[in-house]
């Protein structure tokens, strides 16, 4: 990779910044920075849990943060040993300007190629198509999030089980490890239809909150059974709807529908993304996030699903996607507005040689109150 | 605050850099840009997520992202708009380095300014020491975090209601949001005697291990009942111990009461640290992580309890960090040997006017096994 521009590849991965292509490459699960070595080609990782890595992260090297007091300054030591005469620093989107001003300081003639389009692009593109072996992972995530599906909607008609955001949080949460899931994919968003117009509710789930409140309700959680996360939005339609909520429901499943369809025709994501939108803006709405990402070691992975952008700063570094085979994403139109309730549908869409196939079997819960 | 060198204050949180302060000095709780324009004394918030910026954000401006196409692009743009020539910009720890080059891209006679021993430590000291209200919101999660320690001492004794390490995770963070909590502050990390040398368990908690088997397991979990979050870690001696463990336990219990007595004497909190380090090192131990860090809005606060640095990129924007009235910070000395477990004894501590006050009630609970 850029063989003839970079001498090294810096990422870090710390509780101020994430960044996946650490767990990527080397299979090390969290706070480490990781140095390609490209003229060299090695693989240099400098891990907080030096033990942790020994046992199960692949690299070259694994340096032992306590020979240098800890990652930042082994970051620092290490990169001043191992560098040449100006040397030429790839950097990725989202490492702190610190992290990299520590190393320029160290070695002052080192020069730092922040270059988006290319850099994080390629390690976007190899996460983004899955292999057999992650499709087989993401297959018992997807199992278990369709098990809770089923489960959610009997126990929901049951309306005495359940009774607040927070019982159907702790459910969902409680019931997919015991199902077998190593972990939460992330904390569940519950939202009755008196906060179904947030779009990321906060707090995420209330305990003060009933459930079966007359309106558009939903569960957004995601099921890590192992590496890979799912992410599934389950919307309620508690008691009857008025023609408000009918609309906006219908402009929403339509658009997700119309969107997997288009998903066997497209040849880019942006364009899939630009007709759900188009369906969404025709009926006189705005949908205030991306119509879906790829799922994978992180819930929001690459791609995103986001229509071409105009603005010369994003365009800079922007070049289309490619629907290609093996990539796992989300499809979640949504609309929400304050008077009436929030509604988003969000299934996990495998693409396969023969087009689009639907992982996961979310669909609107019509609930009669009692 | 830096009234004659700085212009804007330029902060900025999101999925991939996380930075409490747009938090604490807005009420905003995640995912927005926040410029602090000091020569008006202005703050303009750029949240991704503008209805729940206008329900419960407090800024002298609020912007609309979808009025520029994205939180970035509104970054970008109310920056050009807002300042004047040659503008001083200062810059918190761990801002991605592409968020400065846009805004230096689209204005490029900006002066980034990153001194985080005066930008960072005066935000950090805000933090650190608590109001009243906050010390009375703590209160609350200390409350709960307590009831939990007596419960899970209750149910690990009877060895029967939790099995596995998953078991307890899932106990501990349903129970504590039946009792009343609005999160989990983070996902507990469980630990039974075959992983407890990791020092942040990988899988949290693993559904195949049992808690049962013979040496020391632990649960570290946090509990937020409103906004502030505890941080309790409560140590369990499965069966009889051996000479190794014993003398793992004894030099941390040790390093853990004359931590908290020296919080009563030292002035500066390194100097804590360096204490709990020195009776540790002198048993031939190294504990690779801090003694301890302040808890609040996020679980890793300020202040961080470690010796004073000798790398002089560390000590280039190191300041002393003095003991002081309203802290609440954990102490939580640990040793990690992987052939005979791990063992850390975490409690959160208020420094008051007399001295350090211990909110929790964690200490090693020896378990004689069936």
């Amino acid at each position: 990779m850029e063989e003839n521009k970079l001498d090294f590849l810096y990422l870090t991965d710390s509780e101020a910044h994430r960044n996946v292509n650490v767990k990527y490459i080397t299979g090390h699960p969290e706070d480490a920075t990781l140095f390609v070595d490209i003229k060299n080609r090695q693989t240099i990782l400098i891990p907080w849990d030096y033990q942790l890595a020994q046992m199960s992260s692949e690299a070259d090297r694994i340096v032992n943060m306590a020979d240098y007091q800890g990652v930042i300054t082994a970051t620092i030591d290490v990169f001043a040993e191992g560098v040449s005469k100006n040397p030429k620093v790839g950097i990725t989107r989202g490492i702190p300007y610190d992290n990299v001003q520590l190393i320029t300081d160290k070695v002052p003639d080192t020069e730092i190629i922040f270059n988006p389009s290319i850099i994080d692009n390629l390690l976007a593109e190899l996460r983004s198509t899955k292999s057999e072996h992650e499709i087989l992972s993401m297959q018992k995530s997807v199992e278990i999030s369709n098990q809770l599906v089923t489960e959610m909607e009997e126990i929901i008609q049951l309306q005495n089980k359940v009774k607040t955001e927070m019982d159907l949080a702790i459910f969902v949460e409680s019931r997919m490890r015991e199902l077998g899931a190593f972990a939460v994919g992330f904390e569940s968003l519950v939202a009755s239809s008196a906060r179904s117009w947030q779009i990321h509710t906060y707090p995420r789930a209330d305990p003060k909150q009933s459930l079966y409140q007359k309106g558009l309700a939903l569960i957004d959680f995601g099921v890590q059974a192992e590496a890979l996360t799912s992410d599934v939005t389950l919307p309620f339609i508690m008691g009857s709807m008025n023609d408000k909520m009918k609309k906006i429901t219908e402009t929403v499943k339509l658009a997700h529908d119309v969107s997997i369809d288009a998903l066997s025709e497209a040849e880019f994501l942006h364009e899939v993304a630009e007709v759900a939108i188009k369906i969404i803006e025709d009926q006189g709405y705005r949908m205030p996030h991306s119509l879906g990402h790829g799922i994978g070691l992180t819930v929001h992975d690459a791609p995103l699903l986001r229509k071409k952008p105009t603005h010369e700063a994003m365009l800079k570094h922007w070049t289309p996607t490619r629907v290609e085979e093996g990539m796992i994403i989300t499809i979640e139109p949504g609309i929400y507005e304050k008077d009436v309730g929030g509604f988003r549908l969000e299934n996990d869409v495998l693409i396969t040689r023969n087009g689009p196939r639907v992982l996961t079997n979310s669909k609107p819960i019509p609930i009669d109150l009692n």
